[in-house]
């Protein structure tokens, strides 16, 4: 931690402040400049208190901590890219993983054509909602358990594993036991409530950016559900909020390599919320598999302008046939690249 | 609904279009332009699920909804302001509400030293976290139902009804028992399962803005509340996420008419968490009371130096007194404003 | 100068480091943590390239500058507020500064109407376009030189001193002939040529905050004017680009007292292009005053409707004269809290 | 042009309205819901002035503009994309365009140093900055003509075309003199003094996306280009500004796909600036080649820690030709995918 003082600190300010660094369990290093005074906080003490504190105090300009606030989730602690596991498919293995449905579970014959058709085009997971995040009280909010209970039919019947959100810590069991991962999503990236609960899930989570929440925050949130019990955590990057409207959200596909030098988790991106437009959705899906993600999580829908949700940014199912095709010759260097990566050393 | 064609659309893509707007219960109206065609759909029909269909569809360029997607909340609902009554006292009324206290509750003797000293000071409400959204799992979780008591204490000692954070459905009936007023934090604005447990509660909700969220959204979280049952909300302004890194967040003041011409909901602003820096928090003050909001949310502390959260911009208790100070001839213009505002037309 | 090294640091690397820092004139303080090693550089030297250079080698983790870019605006080089003088009337004095005017000078008979009715209603400067940024080079470019001879035209008949913005370095001279503040832009406050330029051009400088800049940047920015030769330069908040859209833009009203905690220079806010909607402005420049900026400048034109610019944001003239009758009480509290500020101390 | 009108408008206002349009040019459509009127503006008129004017009538909710308000820059206007031509080089066209280069050129030894290496490892044009447009005042702000010969001498030996940027209409002669292509930097994106003139520079232009425009903003300042005379537009995605500070800026990566349905105009992404981290900057290449740009704009230094500006974002010479070698089967596919595009149809 680095504290620098506000100019014309007196001394007895300063020693003020490096007593308070102290009580945290700190050694104290100051350094006089011509200008104003800086200290060196170092040691192992108690650090976002501390931080807090000295923020606090008027005669100090600004308090800097220096190591990252997260562990369990930082390279550092892992050095090798973790492998998710859920029914037998790996997320962040030698793999790409290519998650793919609706974007609302509507109803059997929805759900069934669409699982057997992602399947078929070569997707290894199935996504849909039963429960329904949306900004209106009047929209549609999902089939809820009867949702629940056509994702295991089209499991059945395509061997596909499911991966749907969580919306409440109430509904947990009832969305642990028909899911193979559970998503959390953008909105509830920073439910802490819902963030502990899912600690003790027993199920491997997909944890999506908040749409205005950063890099650092994004981890955060992952460390909580770590901390508390679940390290199966893989990570999302959905689009954030920003000034332009051509698309629903801008996507930040640099947070993916940024992701990858900081942390052991696999990431996905979702360029189906990240542009909220079809015809957006395979370029962008190419750029994600050249960067490097660990996969992808695409909407699929056979009739998208009869979708209740998200119809505009749902790719047929010849679209998703065509995006599979086109992505083949960049998923084969995505492969030869993730073996070299892999590969032990000579 | 207007819904404008790509251009050089056939005359059977602007049927279809115009079959589809019938289905979901509209009249249409179809306007050829020299470049394009527009269609107007009009009459009551299932909006939502309407619009989504049609920008699902690949012959259109775009389709914007033209009433306002909340009912409840509008001005054109109730013309009047709301006022909410909480145990006695009235945000939206002919006084200007001011609520005051600590981030958190840390102890008995800072929640009573803080309470008395405020409602000396001329506060109206206390406010103090029991239920702490922290962004690191490892930060103060607050002390939970303990602190609950505390507040209670607090109340009993000084008569300030206590508002205070709810964070899980699963706690919502303590949270209840022990609050006047139930907040609901900016980070779980769009956390709709505790948005619809809330419409049970009982108790009016102080309804923070999220970070990223644009008005309309927090008007469609306020909707919730009302549409599940609970018409007693008070929105928030307390700052927003931009790129600006010298404030910690930036407060949006004018959000403050803008909701004002949009709903009947009183509106508070919360000059504490859009600034970050307790020097800053007495301007932005006079500013919200200037610009017409129905009162503050302030945080104060003994000792920010040693408070558990947010000390950095908590008010000490003299600073506290002294904003009251000078806020005074700021709250007699607001309470003449207010007069005449409300005065019958003669 | 703040620098840390990355985690296992070798030696080697660390004394790599520290040369380079006394390359650059500073003296070296080596700060050893459990974790990692953090360096001081202290004493005067070459800030901004030392800092690119340190960035720039990989075992450097993150080098952060304590002393603030910027030396002539800052508070530290003075203390007091500047009072920028024009033709008589005073920015950043005991008297709250109000500029008026349309966006655009349109014809004679509009800036002579307008500028009547401004100054009857009490406004100390007069604001007009001839040179004209637009979006689009289809719309309205301004009646450049005619229109700075219908301003002064304006000024002859009515005592109040113009403001008008330059565009080009090219058209620097004829500009402050005409006028007696030159403002520069939003969308200029990064073109560092034309900041270079007006350091020379004999008139005080209004510079408007970029849509996207910080306030560092804004300071920065002002400082390229100063060190170029001129010292009478007035900042404009005028609200920032974010995602929100039901105003055209987002007022950082409380950039207004950050600001006056880092520069000595005068603040004015612009309410209508923070906002873009007539209807908002009054409440925002209420909250402006009551903040503590110098003065307003705002848009006001005799038929917006048939403006050739910024029509939906231009208050009429009745409004502006029912603005000012509504801010007097405020302006009569602004006058006595400025007095107190500025008193002597006993 | 749609219109629609506030809730309860009398017919007198209506009337109003539609004679306003009229007088536009337009003709009148006018759509009677159960809640408001709605007024479709049809034919050929004066869009801009009309939408604005209506905009400030009180009476009106809304008037939002259907047609494109660039023409020329549009791929409507030319379907095709357009290839521009530099020297021998082609932007646009079935090779990818490399461009690679110093920020600054600093001195001969470097700048020739850099051209023949980025030459040597595939390179197609060079880049460099003469003026540079610098936050302070106090760094380094180019060698200017200096550079310029410079730069003239690097092309002399290696073949390569020579990009660098403009920042003031007094130096077009000199820079247009030595320069293939002329850069218009972000901070300049809506300097439109400097857009007018690099209409007549003879020059093809690189066009920078400022960091908070919209990609409508950047097509409307190209436009401004082509409308003074000069059609050779390339444009640039550099990263906007949000909220996430792990990178210098924000990669808007769906940028190109979206432009390249709404214009003709090649596309061009600067993973440098877009990421300020030189770790990150082949990843970012490899998605930019991945989603479909025409070419990329690459900052190399010879040694990133002794430059002038913008080290940390410089690959090295070595990690240049990593990259190109690794961007190597990216390529082939891109250009299987571009002749695909292009090939005739049978």
């Amino acid at each position: 931690m680095i504290v620098s003082m506000r100019l014309h600190a007196t001394q007895a300010e300063i020693d003020e402040v490096c007593d308070r660094i102290r009580e945290f369990g700190y050694k104290v290093h100051s350094i006089e400049g011509e200008e104003r005074v800086v200290i060196g906080a170092v040691g192992v003490g108690d650090v976002t208190p501390c931080l807090e504190s000295l923020e606090a105090m008027s005669q100090v300009e600004k308090a800097v901590r220096i190591s990252a606030p997260y562990k369990f989730v930082s390279r550092e602690f892992r050095p090798h890219k973790s492998q998710i596991r859920a029914n037998g498919s790996v997320i962040g293995g030698d793999e790409f993983m290519m998650i793919a449905g609706p974007c609302s579970v509507e109803s059997e014959k929805q759900i069934m054509e669409t699982a057997e058709a992602v399947a078929a085009a070569g997707a290894k997971m199935l996504r849909g909602g039963a429960f329904k995040p949306r900004t209106s009280p009047y929209d549609f909010q999902g089939l809820e358990v009867e949702g629940l209970k056509l994702l295991r039919k089209a499991k059945e019947a395509t061997g596909l594993p499911v991966v749907t959100e969580l919306m409440s810590d109430s509904d947990i069991d009832v969305v642990a036991e028909y899911s193979d991962i559970i998503q959390i999503g953008a909105r509830n990236m920073q439910n802490f409530a819902l963030l502990k609960a899912v600690g003790h899930a027993g199920r491997p989570i997909v944890l999506k950016r908040g749409m205005s929440s950063t890099i650092r925050e994004l981890l955060m949130s992952a460390e909580y559900i770590v901390a508390n019990g679940n390290p199966n955590v893989v990570l999302c990057e959905r689009g954030i909020r920003t000034f332009e409207t051509e698309t629903r959200n801008t996507c930040d596909i640099a947070a993916v390599p940024v992701l990858n030098e900081l942390t052991h988790l696999p990431v996905l991106v979702d360029p189906s919320h990240a542009t909220g437009k079809r015809s957006l959705v395979p370029a962008l899906a190419r750029a994600a598999v050249a960067i490097g993600a660990d996969g992808l999580i695409v909407e699929v829908h056979p009739h998208p302008e009869k979708a209740f949700s998200d119809g505009a940014q749902s790719l047929t199912i010849p679209q998703f046939r065509d995006m599979m095709r086109d992505l083949k010759p960049y998923l084969e260097i995505w492969k030869q690249v993730r073996a070299a990566e892999t590969a032990p050393a000579l």
